[in-house]
């Protein structure tokens, strides 16, 4: 195994086909740096433009259209102790009748302690804590080069994967995506210290992040939507709107994938999750919006199997 | 305290101002049964109409429209050892280029094994269990008679609650609707002995259910759709399409929510909400879908106040 020690020159605000930042193989090991959402990084230098600037693309060696990129994401973590938020709920998540209630948007600065493992909000005003949350570190962005050499923004998602906002891609996941592209192209970016489900300010606690990713190949497998595994669970995330297309695009996946890693007849399939899937929200706020169709893996290891 | 116990006479497959069942006084304890949703009780007689057949309507006395009623959940759980499910996703919670691959749906039995809390479905050709899942019974349905003298299908949710389908109103939960008519006309059924987020196969494994709670009041105090709080958690359940609306709803009550009986402002709602809110996806089957917005009680109470 290499290990590639990465730092960005350039950063762009797009998952596209772009000359490669760097070169790595199956099995190779990447160790580097993101930025924040608006392009700073843990010195509070701008070297990015603002809007989820991103970090790659790497080229991944011997992979190409059909097959799936395996990302196993082994550091997402903040390297800075400050990030920042959005003050106030987004308007297109509430009624439409509360809009008018809602204050000024501004943006708030938290503090990060990385030894306690938390984020505090303190009223800059009275020097007062207001609240303390537990980091909960994730990307809010990655993903691969879209098919047909198209270039989305970081703002969107996609089957590509893109900006999912989703708490699932963190430290510890292993996550997949479908290659369209010559080298995968993958993409990092958007780490947030913690976020609630749906995003609903529109960001996350927005911060610089230490990255390592080691990567794998399955060469002629194809797949359709980003996948991932932990400790507990196997998830498929879909990305449209409306947010119940976005559902259905996730629990069709995990369909496919307990029909061909499982061995599940779609009768079975359905037994199963009929009774067990998890939902989870990712994020309400970006164009497209993100669900994730979750199952635990006890689920599906203490069955019987009628194809046997 | 007075308890009652309730024997239903007769069922009704809406939600709707209908002469009472059963007189109660706010403080009072019912203790009652409920049939699966095609109709069947305890001893497989089918004493109501298959579609969620609902037990009520119960008549708080002194509750009127601008009122808030409690229901203390206090046992909600299969009162047989079977039940019954869909064997097939449902259409519409698939890609629709993924429709023509689903098999034709049938009904599967499933065992209710009360004293180890759990369920199997037994493939009945082979005599082999395919699957056992921890048992989370839930009210199916749980909510009032309507405003305007609606009378609103079982199969449907609303202001009033109705058929949400969500796993949170359960043993332990306390649940507040908001009250638009005389007497609240409370309704309870649809148990299902566990169920998936979204409903995927569009049933849980329906069961008959005993259920007992006890019913409160708050005079003047209006709430907007069901909310409800258990150990850990207090939420706010929307019911409506597309499913964002109905996360909009949700999120929407949960700021009220935060205003009013935990003197937050809405900045400081945000602050909060943005970083530590959980949705739960109760429904996607149903034909209005119900999202649940959830903040953690510990997360409410470990803050500064600003208005202080």
């Amino acid at each position: 195994m290499i290990t590639h020690s990465f730092t960005p020159e350039k950063y762009f605000n797009v998952f596209g086909t772009i000359k490669p930042a760097l070169r790595i193989s199956p099995g190779d090991r990447v160790i580097t740096t993101t930025l924040d959402a608006h392009g700073y990084d843990q010195d509070m230098k701008k070297p990015g433009a603002s809007g989820n600037p991103l970090t790659g693309p790497f080229f991944v060696e011997g992979s190409g259209p059909g097959d799936t990129l395996i990302v196993h994401i082994e550091t997402a973590s903040p390297n800075r102790d400050t990030g920042w938020t959005s003050s106030v709920i987004a308007d297109h998540l509430v009624d439409h009748s509360f809009v008018r209630e809602l204050p000024q948007k501004d943006y708030l600065d938290w503090k990060i302690d990385r030894k306690k493992s938390q984020a505090s909000y303190v009223d800059p005003e009275t020097g007062k804590t207001v609240i303390t949350l537990p980091l909960s570190p994730m990307l809010g962005c990655i993903g691969v080069a879209p098919s047909e050499g198209q270039m989305i923004s970081s703002r969107y998602s996609g089957e590509h994967g893109g900006n999912m906002d989703y708490r699932g891609f963190r430290e510890g996941t292993t996550a997949f995506f479908p290659v369209f592209q010559e080298g995968a192209l993958l993409y990092v970016g958007d780490g947030h210290a913690a976020q609630g489900d749906g995003e609903p300010v529109g960001t996350g606690i927005e911060t610089s992040f230490d990255v390592q990713f080691s990567v794998d190949l399955v060469k002629g497998k194809r797949i359709q939507w980003p996948r991932g595994e932990d400790s507990e669970h196997i998830f498929t995330a879909g990305n449209a709107a409306p947010l119940e297309q976005a559902a259905r695009f996730a629990l069709t996946e995990m369909i496919r994938w307990l029909g061909t890693d499982y061995n599940m007849t779609i009768e079975l399939a359905s037994i199963i999750l009929g009774q067990a899937t998890e939902f989870d929200l990712a994020n309400l706020f970006n164009p497209l919006f993100t669900a994730v169709c979750r199952l635990k893996k006890s689920v599906i290891t203490n069955r019987g199997n009628p194809r046997e």
